[in-house]
């Protein structure tokens, strides 16, 4: 096996990445404290394609030197908005028709090997503080939480492991 | 809905983790930088509940203050060792019946999506460094490559992510 040259892998230039098709994916930051966390999201969503990343409350916004470390270029691409009050956004996404996702530990979750993805649907997936998960507001105005299974020591996966997870999980569903 | 407590999630100490069955996976750090990824990967391997981790190359290793950043204590929990040389990790694995995935961009390479687990089997799953990416000496000894699909402007995912997204991918299709 020969490894790819980075020329062979076609990666769309930022032109080439705001016009093409996007996956129906949008991702809102709940107050996210870790700036490399923010840019890692970016980054995420700059290789699935993803509509747009909303930064809510106290998330950190490009340019800032922490983001440009994980986001690596992806701010460039990537599509997003900054809004104070995340119930606000949700509410405005609700309005146009997405469906809620929280990544969240509640009584009511729904683990995510569990989750079917409808193809006909859009969906806004929210990610949470690192220390205080995805904010009450938020929880209440979510359509479904998600949880990814865990069998360790520890209470959580890092907030960009696990947007990574649950976005390549929902990725696959509605691509393939 | 209603968060659950950090009680509520029940989850085991670094003892009981030791003791309980684990999912068949194994990772391989090849030559890994960032001490931040390296972190990251203990706590991803925790929460799954893999068998190990094998530290290989230039590839920090615990007691670190950087993988404590990120690993959050599941250096206690998770089983690893260094090895110098990933060439002999990777025979050693194959000698006992370990069936190796490098995630990888090479010309005969399987995308994640397409990738079928054999639930019979057990993996190790290699992840490279952040800019040469798995090493040649690897990619020779490997039985297959995975590739996550990308759309975007960059050329890869942050190790942190990729290794989320493959294991959850290998995790999901042999334990449901």
């Amino acid at each position: 096996m020969r490894k790819l040259s980075l020329k062979e892998l076609n990666r769309v230039s930022p032109k080439e990445f705001k016009e093409q098709k996007k996956a129906p994916i949008i991702i809102v930051l709940d107050n996210v404290r870790s700036a490399l966390n923010v840019g890692s999201a970016f980054r995420t969503a700059d290789a699935f394609a993803l509509e747009k990343i909303y930064l809510c409350g106290i998330t950190a916004t490009p340019p800032h030197r922490e983001i440009l470390k994980t986001a690596i270029g992806a701010t460039e691409s990537m599509d997003w908005e900054y809004q104070k009050e995340v119930g606000e956004t949700l509410q405005q996404l609700k309005a146009e028709g997405y469906t809620l996702l929280a990544v969240e530990q509640v009584d009511e979750r729904t683990y995510l090997q569990d989750f079917k993805a409808d193809k006909t649907k859009k969906y806004a997936l929210i990610l949470g503080n690192e220390v205080k998960g995805v904010s009450e507001e938020a929880i209440a105005l979510t359509d479904q939480c998600l949880e990814v299974p865990q069998y360790g020591t520890k209470h959580s996966l890092n907030v960009s492991v696990c947007l990574g997870v649950v976005t390549w999980e929902l990725f696959r569903q509605l691509k393939f």
